[in-house]
């Protein structure tokens, strides 16, 4: 389905490095911004970089069987409202998109609902994904959809111009499903991996640890085989995520990862398209175990550590301004020359 | 020269706390973002919060005596340079303010040079602080006018507007004085406070340790006197410094904070205004040791942590889209009610 991906383009990140080197400010002093600025400079394929005029969120929404296993603090019929939610304006990721410069679009490929748009719904492969406590979560037929599906949202945005991609989630029960991608992908025990999602009670956590063991008992043969992978234990909004992520690297471009669903997906999508991960940040850690996880498996190291566990892209749209920062400051801050600053350490 | 800060609005704080639960999200799911909002809102004194629309940068510039010692990596001809690279829109700090929507305004009270401007050098105290190793950095008369110019240019700046300020620094030699109040006010060892500064080799960081003892020992006697304190060992940048940040309490205006000269100054500032540090945040965690020391003393947690030790304001600059994104949320967020989301746990 993918075939692996070329690395950001490593003369850029010399000249990107060495640029650095040569603003008004000491050598290192601003840190991970200098990282990303160099990190941003070999996705463009150019130094310096240019700011991103085009940041697209895409959020991936679906249900998930298991959440009838009491796995959430939410019921399932909260997907489609907070799908609509997105839609006008309402959620917290159209407020943090507005303040980074970006925008939103919301895609139903599993909510167990009627779509509440064409748009919305273009994509949607079926009414929730399966309880994957007990089976599939997909047919073999409908996880290639999905995968596909995130692949050609990814197209369609790249070809209408986006500069930077984030890739957002909703889903009632959707932790249950990422947390199982992760903990079987990462090789630990459920108990180490699983966290308090929304809000649930001790007890909810118990069910889910219980859900979340029973899922990586089945998905144990297949691990290694991604596509397999999403149908055993992911879901079609997972699926596609993978697809996205996949694709977006296969386009040159940069995406920040956003929280557990988002970054379990990723761990996956390495798999379909090895090196991806390359092309993506980790926009902040979220409070979830398996979150932490993922991100050490992708060798990734969060933007932002905000305490925040929402999902809907809302980490990734928080650490955007930080790499818009990173940007402006290679591209417009005065060199030694330019600013005629002293460039040089004192006799010792 | 102040009076004791009242705190921010507790039954504005209530009142943001409550409406962050009412959010179309799982409560707490945003973190810290909701921490913030509740402050904002505090600050103001009323919920829903509004969005800064006048977020102003000040930064302190002067020289330091100690930087003969070697302590440096830089001479101190650079924090001249460095004032007309910051009003000429070159430095790391404009290119952050610009991101971030805030305006930058740079001050000089003891820069080693005549100043670059009349406007720049309107409240200049003196060319170079006294070197701490040895004498006081100022006269007491010098202390108390540089602590009124801070002073002075916080009630202006909260005249003409300002409705979020961030203070920065600009000067050679500066952490080795900041350093020096950090440690002495925390009362910890040298060894355990003294940084890297903009880059000094090991012998620069033996030279900077040795200054540092040697301040220390002749600050002691007068810790607890904050005017003394500053005329001992501060400099009339961090003397400024400590009379903008009281003042900004007492005029209800909330402060970012930058890095270790501005933390160190804080310390102060809470001597002679106490309660002032409410109406501060941490804008970020800088390599500098001393400065996570300052935090500490403060109360204070930083907003993001990327490993930058420039100054100017940049961490703080990198931290307020942060702000501005926990604003965005509670005053522009759906409520559950207004969305038609259901807001409820499913029976367990």
């Amino acid at each position: 389905m993918f075939s692996p991906v070329a690395p950001p383009d490593t003369a850029a990140a010399a000249a990107a490095r060495a640029r650095q080197d040569t603003l008004t400010k000491p050598r290192g002093a601003l840190g991970r911004l200098e990282d990303l600025s160099v990190w941003v400079s070999s996705c463009q394929g150019h130094c310096p970089p240019v700011q991103f005029e085009r940041a697209r969120i895409v959020v991936f929404a679906g249900d998930h069987g298991v959440a009838r296993l009491g796995v959430s603090a939410y019921p399932s019929e909260v997907t489609s409202q907070m799908v609509a939610n997105i839609a006008s304006g309402g959620a917290a990721i159209n407020a943090l998109a507005e303040i980074a410069g970006a925008t939103v679009r919301v895609v139903d490929l599993a909510v167990d609902a009627e779509p509440s748009s064409d748009q919305i719904g273009a994509y949607k492969v079926r009414r929730g994904s399966g309880n994957i406590a007990v089976e599939d979560a997909l047919t073999e037929q409908e996880t290639r959809e999905a995968i596909d599906a995130g692949r050609r949202i990814a197209d369609q945005e790249v070809d209408a111009g986006a500069d930077l991609l984030i890739a957002g989630d909703m889903g009632i029960g959707n932790t249950t499903a990422a947390t199982v991608l992760v903990a079987a992908l990462a090789n630990v025990e459920p108990v180490a991996a699983v966290g308090y999602g929304t809000g649930i009670d001790d007890a909810g956590w118990a069910r889910k640890t219980s859900a979340v063991r029973d899922a990586m008992f089945r998905v144990r043969p297949v691990l290694g085989e991604p596509v397999a992978t999403l149908q055993c234990c992911g879901g079609a909004d997972l699926a596609g995520l993978a697809g996205f992520l996949a694709q977006a690297a296969s386009r040159r471009t940069p995406v920040l990862l956003d929280g557990i669903a988002v970054t379990a997906a990723a761990l996956v999508a390495e798999q379909l398209a090895p090196g991806a991960r390359l092309w993506w940040q980790a926009g902040h850690r979220s409070t979830e175990p398996a979150h932490a996880l993922a991100l050490a498996q992708l060798g990734l190291d969060p933007i932002v550590d905000l305490r925040m566990r929402l999902g809907e892209g809302s980490g990734a749209a928080v650490a955007l301004p930080v790499l818009r920062a990173a940007v402006a400051t290679l591209s417009s801050m005065a060199t030694f020359a330019d600013a005629k600053v002293t460039d040089r350490a004192p006799p010792s």
